[in-house]
């Protein structure tokens, strides 16, 4: 709000993205504390729950009051507060987000399903433990250069895939921490953006898509069809295609998370997002930057906060405000935002506002 | 959807408004489910969470999806399944929708928030046991002509003022129950609505606002902001009066609430709800009935269901398919569902549709 010069006055609602303030604050129904601390009266505000891609709907939803007229100015924020809790408990919560019936009564949390991926994927296209690994010191390398990161600091290849063993085979640095963060964007329709101050980037597409709860129901393992679904959505409404985009922010809550996701949304060819990583084409240098923020894992994956930080990144690298992480000379960026086990997907594509 | 004759395909989207599958069920991220369990496709679905007033967010939200031309056909849905837990746990688990910070630390639930409302409300107008017991009676009475009432059976007056004490003044009959339901609509753009089966009715206008988490940052006790706002603006919306609207169905969690509600949203002078209630005016006879089906107090109030139900029981009044219960000539009716302590309220006018 400071950087847009607006007021409170000028906010007409309140989107918010949140997996569980009951769980992890003792605070359920926590929409209307955003206007009640911020000093708003009455401003409508409202949660919304997609478990890790709860953030990614508070945007959405913000776009979708806006393009329906009722709404001029929406204030879409996703935010949460994990380190309250012991980890154990933590894991057991999220947990909550995947097939309760089928999965979390036998034992799994989420460290065991995406390795589940991890081997399934590593079967059928030998995407190996050296490629997750390059995943994670590619992500932590990024976050040096980001002054709101988690983790500010490399890692090697040696250190990841030698560190503890997590749900076999993911270790350590596959695996995303646990973080308190929050992530704010003000959403106003675009001939109305010149009205307010700092610098302005057009959100051009955006899609949802759902499936099945539990992975047994799922004809593959080795990517999202969701994924693939609101990455095709996405394009279609956008009229792109994954050659126009120049760099992405993509879900990276484990290292095979995000190899998947970079050829479910059509940048590569399936199979070869490890190999693709290890060379390096997926770095701040390389011809397709991921994750330049640090990702899920360096940057931090505070759960409610994720879509709308990946959000607030692809702004700042459109605006050219990155600083020591800018990209030179990008006009596109695209998000991608995962909950659960892939059940919610959400992605958006930014473009740069002049 | 059978009654609408229509198919899984046609449906666009999916929203839901539940308090806390996480809770209740151990099942966080509960919305995919819905279309999972469906046989749906892909079909996006998000979870919104506004504390009891999240039915009436799942319906206001699938009215502004399709506002904005993104969908043609919207599924609103509310659920919530409570009787997993014990009741002590399910009022502490409700309590977390208070302000956790200053209220819930306190020990204060529900029933005792609005115990001070009860005696703001009597010290103030004289609203005294007897007027607050004649709300629980008529809903009671109300309820024995609806088949999906939880309680079919009539109370009197006496019965409930000598009730077990819950929280002073309020006892047993003051409160509603704990319930399990689910309720839902079929949402389309008015052209559209004649290529389906079934009765329709038109959403003339809606609203939502917000309030402070804690009561003591509130200028009164004797009722809600919120719902002042959310009626003034639903009126702006639909142009129209109080005057107009032939019946409502209001957020009777506790008798005092049903008093206040009728009061803000304009339809009786402030002060007065406890004696028109008293005097037989919001019977089902009197001349502007209030909760027909049974209200909160006596069809139940699966927290999550209950701002779709209101809007399902108005549609089907409006319908002239209400059976026993059918009002006669009517055909403006309101909703009025409330969230916390009132931090959230969404109204909802419907229009008769021929």
């Amino acid at each position: 709000m400071e950087m847009a010069e607006i007021t409170n006055n000028s906010i007409d609602a309140i989107y918010a993205g949140m997996l569980s303030p009951d769980v992890f604050e003792h605070q359920m129904h926590a929409a209307p504390g955003i206007p009640d601390y911020l000093g708003m009266k009455n401003t409508p505000s409202t949660r919304l729950e997609a478990a890790c891609a709860s953030g990614g709907l508070a945007i959405m939803h913000g776009i979708i009051g806006i393009a329906s007229g009722l709404y001029d100015t929406v204030l879409s924020v996703g935010a949460e507060k994990m380190t309250n809790l012991p980890t154990a408990h933590v894991t057991e919560a999220l947990a909550m987000c995947a097939d309760d019936i089928y999965e979390v009564s036998s034992g799994i949390t989420f460290p065991g399903a995406f390795a589940m991926m991890a081997r399934a994927h590593e079967r059928e296209f030998g995407t190996n433990a050296e490629m997750r690994a390059s995943v994670a010191v590619k992500n932590h390398k990024h976050a040096v250069d980001n002054e709101l990161a988690q983790f500010r600091k490399e890692i090697t290849i040696d250190k990841a895939i030698n560190s503890l063993m997590i749900a076999d085979p993911l270790r350590l640095y596959d695996c995303s921490p646990i973080t308190d963060g929050a992530a704010a964007v003000i959403l106003v329709p675009w001939d109305k953006a010149k009205n307010y101050s700092g610098p302005k980037v057009k959100i051009r597409a955006f899609a949802q898509a759902s499936d099945t709860m539990s992975l047994h129901d799922r004809p593959e393992l080795t990517g999202f069809m969701t994924t693939k679904v609101a990455a095709r959505k996405t394009f279609e409404m956008a009229k792109l295609t994954p050659k126009d985009i120049d760099f992405a922010e993509v879900h990276d809550c484990f290292t095979i998370a995000e190899i998947m996701a970079i050829e479910d949304m059509g940048f590569f060819e399936k199979g070869k997002g490890g190999s693709v990583t290890l060379d390096g084409e997926t770095a701040r240098d390389g011809h397709f930057p991921v994750n330049n923020s640090g990702g899920l894992k360096a940057k931090g994956h505070p759960i409610g906060a994720t879509g709308v930080s990946q959000v607030v990144e692809t702004f700042k690298q459109l605006s050219g405000i990155a600083g020591k992480r800018q990209l030179d000379d990008v006009s596109l960026g695209m998000t991608q935002n995962l909950g659960g086990s892939g059940s919610t997907i959400v992605c958006h594509i930014l473009e740069r506002g002049d």
